[in-house]
């Protein structure tokens, strides 16, 4: 038998709180999950530092990553005797779906912004390159890792299964939001998955939803829009995140500044320093090594790395107040020379976050990131774009909404002892020298 | 006003999966939590090992912590009115129930075992120690550490304030019963908390429960018994903690030996190889730090350490087969005899493993581990034995039931090109040659 | 002790599948649980005829009501030390949450209708009238029962009060959107209550939400929203209410004909009929009774009473078409002149229906059906509209949508002789002959 | 097409809270459902009197009927390609599913006690009687309800059939447990009914147990266990069933007493007193009939129906004490005397009621009610009865354990003037001439 049609003796469940249980019956996909690349995504977080906000957040990619796989299970065999997809095609779909997040790397996001990288690319790299999961794929046929590969960039020809896991509802986000939801324990990020699987209906290149299942749709698009605002933005993680990225930030400028020498050499971190990383470099880190650099960087002799790194391990977050950088640009200027004065580096500690949001989209042709809109299938047949049939999501659609926050130490400008810049920086960020700010 | 009495201004709420929210209003706990040491329980997995098993069981002892704490709130709550304690004894038990599990190592299963080390012993050397969490508790009273060392220690006078959080039903198991049953995702670990609260009452040196609520202790008791032997002693769970106890006696060996050289000293680890860890060693060490230490050690020349850090880094476990050592002794010296010629080295790749439970005991004086039963107060107020008034419980009562694996590597075995050797160990493990034995 | 101070010797605890438990302490509490007139509620389901959509929502409205009170003691113990309500006005709240719906007839929407009555009115008249409800109140003291009464019709001086169980955020709907969404099975109705419970604060005449509750708000008016159109206004419920209104009018009608003879005399409803209720023949009436004379009314002799009461008992509803009575006048005189050609009274077996709701309304003074807004309160203490801080509440506030639905025996017409009428009237409701449009 | 393959046009749901979503493709079971004998079991409660007990049991049969037929479509869903049953044999399974309890009458506990019936009789009745059941019955092939009517009596030569739905692990079980543990809302009841169907095994004449899933089939016979005594057992439920049998008991007699004249004929009973049912008599019974007479017969003039039925309506029960009838005969004969001096009926007044259960039985070739035991599948293929490989069941099993408790009515004795014959009952009662006894 074709190893591609091979299955289990036995099918294997994954004993899954979000959908129960995970369903293994091919051997492609039993032997993928076997791969050390794929195993690496246990030691990464799904939600990076909202475990710092939401304790129960500690869930990895590995978790999630079965999840996107199951659903895109389920929708399949939903869409059996409706769409003459052939075995290869299907375990192009299971594939797709259970490695689009292989290449994220720890801490992604301040990650991925400090050293320029993206993850996507990673996932298509690790994909055709020299690795387990390449020999796996390799084994379905030549071409396959890089179909694999182009589902991911969305630039395979079928664009249909590519909606499956890269659409405004696509199997990506059914997964996370209900995850990222049982595991904070927030009460947001529940929508009927079954209904919504079961109107959907695949219709040329794309996956529609019959009419009758309007609601569950919108009860989707609602949570997306809480899970972002109560989660995924909270302004605690962001504080994290900030601390991250200048930790980044910090030991490669100390890593470029010939006159610093750290007391380990950064082995992991030299090719990102250098900003000539192979796979084989990434594919080594995880949150483990990254965590671990932390711990020894708490020794440096450099004051702000050690202090930013001590922050983040024993969560001393920076407070934040509301801070609009277009509007208050001479505040900020204001609070730089002050800062300044109290001998309080402002590239590390004062720093402004903005988050921004668009829940759903129209369809937008050639705006920069077009994004392909929800279509409901009408009893006559017709297609109808969805917030033009919703009330409510028409309200939000298109409607990009940002939030900025300024974050400080508040310790080191409640210590300082030159009262008169201590209060004149309080004045700016709290209107009245100082307020019971708290997370 | 006292530290001890000073409250937030406002009430601190943290969203908690298992009991919707976990409440904070007494600057001691909020600053307790804050500390380090307490913030390091983040880097500690609740379950060791367990997630390759269950992927949900991600969740860290953190986690785990906040929640004892609630349920001993919740239930100093409800003893409102009945029991009066002050403010300070009140703190004591909170207290103690958050702090219960600070000693903790990574993968304090294995780890301890190996390096004869007792968490127990930790958790009060934090506390009494030169640490950030016993500054926070010294505020409270100059001898209040040393009580909530007693408290954990169990040799507390007020033995009521012991049992809260070490009896057979404490706020310690049903906190874990609950929170493992959450993240792993199964059906057990499920019973009516809310009722048991408030059936507890305070009788002198312990807590009983009203009769009226024995149903839902049996259920209870049940649970436990359902995730000892569903979750706990899961045979793949213990696949890896059998790897780990490998690795940890690896690297001890090899230090020890003269001729022996890391590729990079095992700094971390050289206090525990000798055996003199000291506190200040012993809280560095999170799962970040092992696991860095085991992506080096895949590297290392040593074949075996490096192997098995391989198997457990990327889940290659080992397999194992039903084997009673007290019975099978001959087939065990056959194996090792096997194994030794197969040149593969018994000591690290063929080992059995035991787990044995008690899932409820009745009183038994002078017994090594004395357990204090659980009593039901009748509706005469007099007190009766659980397993005297319950069939279920009385059924399991004080039988201890001993599961013995034998693991080994069947992937080693199955690649062994002498296949007299390779077909005489089969047989001997599986019976008939092979079979299909998968996790 | 006074009457309204006694507690019960023991708290006494209902199993509720919604709010986990009901607790009851107060003697007062426990009484007016006991009456018959609160005990009928257990003989009148909460949705009337939505169990013929939604199979589970077989509840009563008995169960609702230990809701409302339920939530109502938990908003107080919130409250408690922040309001200075003595003893008797928390009881008064108790009482007024408890017996909120006491005058709620069978199947009251359609009752209401037909009969002209209105269940408030019922409501006030059994808490004052002679009642073994108003027995209790007056116990608690002599002019206790109005007071209950003046909440109940929203005229009581504290208005603070009043706004517990009726306003846009209040117990009543808290309770009925999530129980309703429990016992029907849907997705929608859930919102975290407990949150919303923490964040209100009283607040001179109103409960306001502290602003960080916002989105536990926005969740709660988006769970109301979809309950109204998912559940509330589910058109084949409605096809059953319209049976039933057609029921009563037909019977009534009979009843006024003098040529018309009842098989049996239809004692209970006489005073119906003849429009001159007493509060005695009010308190008999339940579904028992009423769905009683549906049994006998299908072996009258009048066919159009004794087919729509078969309909209704055996679920043989009327089909359905999307049907706007303003624009589709000529159609509806034609189907009716069609109807009457066909022997087929359009009086009974041509309905329009039309629902409509408002999920949320900012304050409009002097309209109608005044509303007061839900306001929050921001960190500087000031309140704001919650519409004007929620994008999505600003969305649909104040937008009354409206559902029109035109009702007909689609078996009736199959069935129909002249072919010629048939499909012209098929014609008309279908567009082309017929469709398989089915519930 | 034949009748028996037709399929809807659309596959039909229904919202069940249990089990999410029941599912309907069959025009015969969509048929069936449409039935009035099958709608009328929307007006019969499934857990009778327990409602006033938990007030969350207000489900109907028509709600667990639905539910046992969703878990036999998914079972024969799992068997497929297993098992190779035609459609014809399929549709049996689903159809003895649907209706297995089609025969029930209301309160059908205490009904067919009194008036010596079987609802099983009726079922099979119904079945093949003169129905519109039937009707749609025979569509299928002549001998098609025969074969439904011999599944239900356990008589069809295909047992592994009727084990589906009557073994000690069957659907019906399986429903009912989990449906009446979600709307009383307790906390038992719940299982892993995914898992136990996944390892289900059809082979030949029964349907057996993979054995890994023997944790899953363990919880399973706890959760009934525990519903038993927590949940159908309840004192508070039997009361209400006590008053129950008494009403019928004394109906009956009045309508024997020559002298006694009902002042409403009481029409819709008079064959059941008369011990001469017809089906058509039968299936106009439901619960709306039963409660109509009860509250006409408040009004009767014998006083204790008329108390009996004020009691039952309005919930005022007898209250109850522990009572063994074999040990405590001489008590018992005292108390009878007593109430007869005090005017107090005992046959009606001062019941003797006794429930008992086996949760669990092995075989027992020979008894009277022989069980057929569950059988474990072992790796090897061997089958092994349920208890002798599982501690906990084996603990419960065959053990029968029986619950007496002697009810009478509380407030007439407290009434009692003759005070020495009060605190002679008193005594005996509760042993110190009075407790706070209460439910």
């Amino acid at each position: 038998m074709a190893y591609k049609d091979e299955q289990l003796s036995e099918e294997k469940v994954f004993k899954d709180p979000v959908h129960r249980y995970v369903h293994v019956r091919d051997r492609v996909i039993w032997d993928l999950i076997a791969t050390p690349e794929f195993q690496r995504l246990r030691r990464i977080k799904q939600l990076g530092t909202t475990n710092l906000t939401f304790h129960g957040a500690e869930h990895s990619r590995f978790n999630h990553s079965l999840g996107v796989y199951e659903i895109v299970r389920r929708i399949l065999n939903n869409f059996k005797g409706r769409e003459h997809w052939n075995n290869e095609e299907r375990l192009l779909c299971l594939s797709a779906a259970l490695l689009h997040d292989l290449g994220h790397g720890p801490f992604s996001h301040s990650f991925e912004k400090v050293f320029k990288l993206d993850h996507e690319y990673f996932t298509q790299a690790i994909i055709v390159g020299d690795t387990k999961v390449n020999e796996v794929l390799q084994k379905v046929g030549p071409d396959f890792p890089n179909r694999v590969a182009d589902v991911i960039g969305k630039t395979y020809e079928d664009q249909l299964v590519v909606s499956l896991i890269s659409s405004q509802i696509d199997a990506d986000r059914m997964d996370y939001l209900q995850r990222d939801a049982y595991y904070t324990g927030v009460s947001y990020g529940h929508f009927d998955m079954e209904r919504i699987l079961r109107v959907m209906r695949p219709i040329e290149d794309q996956v529609v939803i019959k009419s009758t299942g309007m609601h569950a749709v919108e009860d989707y698009i609602m949570s997306r829009y809480q899970m972002y605002w109560q989660v995924y933005f909270h302004p605690v993680t962001r504080s994290a995140e900030v601390i991250l990225s200048k930790i980044f930030g910090r030991a490669k400028a100390l890593y470029q500044d010939p006159d610093y020498e750290f007391k380990l050499e950064p082995t992991h971190f030299i090719s990102f320093f250098e900003e000539n990383v192979t796979l084989a470099d990434y594919v080594k880190l995880d949150e483990t090594i990254v965590q671990y650099y932390f711990h020894l960087w708490q020794e440096e002799d450099d004051a702000i790395l050690s202090d930013l790194c001590e922050r983040f391990m024993n969560r001393r977050l920076l407070k934040y107040v509301e801070f609009n950088p277009n509007l208050q640009m001479n505040d900020y200027m204001e609070l730089m020379r002050l800062f300044k004065q109290a001998g309080i580096d402002p590239e590390y500690y004062l720093v402004v976050d903005s988050s921004s949001d668009l829940p759903y989209d129209f369809y937008r042709p050639g705006e920069e990131e077009e994004r392909l809109p929800i279509h409901l299938q009408m009893p006559n047949g017709n297609l109808k774009e969805l917030s033009r049939h919703s009330d409510i999501v028409e309200s939000i659609s298109g409607k990009k909404r940002t939030d900025h926050k300024l974050y400080f130490p508040v310790d080191l400008l409640k210590a300082l002892t030159d009262k008169r810049v201590r209060n004149a920086i309080l004045e700016i960020l709290y209107g009245q020298g100082e307020s019971s700010n708290v997370d």
